[in-house]
């Protein structure tokens, strides 16, 4: 490191380590996004005399913590160190004990962490116990990128809502199948690919027994289709199944359909119950009706996925959900994926809304990302609410 | 200029420099494709000895040639020269002495030409006629930079009908206006200005009758709107409007229209004459009906727009229009401008086209560009026909 006698450049110094750290418990925390739900990636460095002695990240519910991971890599040489976590150590007694006490235990001297935990069991808790230890704390560096990195888990602890990711397939037209309902493969093999790329990322994959009962998907992970990077940070063994929910009202799903056979859990989310039916993985979710049609209510299903502790919902699904999610505004994140293909106006199209009485009345979103995914373009827009 | 001793070295130099000469003249040429239609844009470089002696382009018809321009700048220095130019010296009377001629007459010692003219009147003959006079000539240096530089009067050349460029604006969903017909300003104004950017180098502008009766624009190109890049070498005082074109078989379109108003000429393409009525740059041009139903027939209407002299068509629509000029196999390049809004089912869509009984008979595309323009995104496709 270097030393220098102004005062403000030593500032400027620390303060870009202070980034250069951070950055890599932000990379390490990464490594977790495909196995941690419901839990948060935290990433962890233990820094000493400028060298990385101790690095962690959080791989799964029930496993260790960062924190822990990176003290056990550090050894003795935490005593006097600088610890970098990603997310404000946790002061409370989970399925495994406070980091904060770890970090305290290992004489640790000073803690950086991006942001404090919203997490209302901890939410600064764990920066005073460390602060009431002794230790010099700070937080607040690289914020942002720390907030992108946990971005369900955070809207689940401030809002009791899941983040929620609506996918959609189309022609340039708009089009998402012909009159005649023939529609597999719009997009291509690359899209599909990619797909697979978000759903292994998500807590769960909501579709409706529209979906099921037209197409009989499976709606889960296959790690053969996953992009090679993400194969290699991801073992096959390690491989998490997202939990399939399907809004089904009318009871149509049946034992027969590829979503409630296939390995892991499957919600379904009904008006009234037909559980005896079920065995093994499969489980209701029971809702009232919506005022409007007798599908079930949406705003309280999300709730309750809140509750049940899940952090991020893609969602898979038709015009008619698709419209419903939009106009009762919850939609986080639109992902459309448009096949370089016109299918005329006679094909079906994308959201059956409301018809609007002015274009003013149109829902409006902001270009988040914009990409060619083989011959495909991908949108991912961020709704103006 | 480096020299050497290995003859290899020397060769891969030449053709490096050949290469940044080129690239130069090409910049040149660049500079006209608001100004020459219906003649090609073209640039020259004129080099002795290392040292750039002479740079010229076209810029309007009936104007000077790039080679000219180019030697009246180099004066004697052309003697012994090398001149660089993006496409075949001419070797016939045009509106101007050929320049194969000028090249000669200067005594320029080597021509470099990035691509030979396909121009019946031309194709092979100026090098010809340059070699002849025992000039060192080479061609197919950055030849498909070249091609681009006039990608419509070289499909006129080739096949005697114009490249044809067809906008659309829409919705995320492939909307193009509401229910009720609510359609203007679907997408931003910085979308509308780059629109202005692609009419200014069009040779014709060409709408509809509907179009007209709808909304009665002006098809026209307005200075203030481009770009400031574009206004930067492309003064006011030399803007070109572009022909406006307009289908009009019902004879519907009157003196009333802005379009028959504002400078420029406008041509009326009909299925029987009502000329009487129109003075000034007002014309029309005569065409028997389609099969189908009475419209133009819109073939005949591109292969007399070639005649013509019209390098490139840019189309302005609605969704009926847009699906017969594609399922006629008349589109050259799809331009889509899609505002990040959302319309709904019920809202008008882009393309009218006959129903498909099969996902494989969708016309397919192949994305040329993606970019975000403003707010919206502009796709810009080919047809894989």
């Amino acid at each position: 490191m270097m030393t220098n006698n102004n005062s403000d450049n030593q500032y400027e110094n620390e303060s870009l380590n202070d980034e250069y750290y951070m950055r890599r418990a932000i990379e390490l925390a990464a490594l977790g996004r495909f196995t941690t739900s419901p839990n948060p990636n935290v990433g962890c460095v233990i820094v000493k005399e400028g060298d990385i002695v101790g690095e962690g990240y959080h791989h799964h519910a029930g496993g260790p913590h960062a924190e822990v991971n990176a003290l056990k890599m550090a050894g003795d040489k935490a005593k006097g160190a600088t610890a970098y976590v990603t997310l404000e150590p946790c002061s409370h007694f989970g399925k495994t004990p406070p980091c904060a006490d770890a970090l305290i235990n290992a004489g640790v001297k000073r803690v950086v962490a991006a942001m404090q935990d919203p997490n209302p069991q901890v939410a600064g808790r764990g920066l005073h116990k460390l602060l009431s230890a002794g230790i010099d704390v700070s937080h607040g560096v690289l914020m942002q990128e720390a907030e992108k990195l946990n971005i369900g888990f955070f809207k689940r602890m401030r809002t009791g809502f899941p983040y929620i990711q609506l996918k959609l397939a189309a022609s340039l037209d708009g089009k998402t199948a012909l009159a005649s309902g023939e529609s597999q493969w719009i997009t291509s093999k690359a899209s599909r690919r990619d797909v697979q790329n978000f759903r292994a990322q998500a807590s769960a994959i909501l579709t409706t027994s529209e979906t099921v009962l037209a197409d009989d998907p499976s709606m889960n992970v296959r790690w053969d289709e996953l992009s090679d990077e993400i194969k290699a940070i991801y073992p096959k063994e390690t491989l998490r199944q997202p939990i399939r929910i399907v809004t089904d009202s009318q009871n149509r799903v049946t034992e027969n359909h590829k979503i409630t056979q296939i390995e892991g859990e499957c919600w379904l989310a009904r008006t009234k119950s037909q559980s005896n039916e079920w065995q093994g993985e499969v489980s209701e979710i029971l809702l009232p009706t919506n005022g409007k049609n007798s599908g079930v209510d949406l705003v309280l299903l999300m709730m309750q996925l809140g509750r049940r502790n899940i952090n991020s919902v893609w969602v898979e699904s038709g015009a008619h959900f698709a419209g419903a999610l939009l106009e009762a505004g919850l939609v986080d994140e639109l992902i459309i994926y448009i096949a370089p293909k016109i299918l005329g106006n006679d094909a079906r199209g994308l959201f059956a809304l409301s018809p609007l009485s002015s274009l003013s009345e149109a829902p409006e979103f902001t270009v988040d990302s914009l990409q060619q995914i083989g011959s495909d373009i991908r949108v991912c827009l961020k709704p103006r609410y």
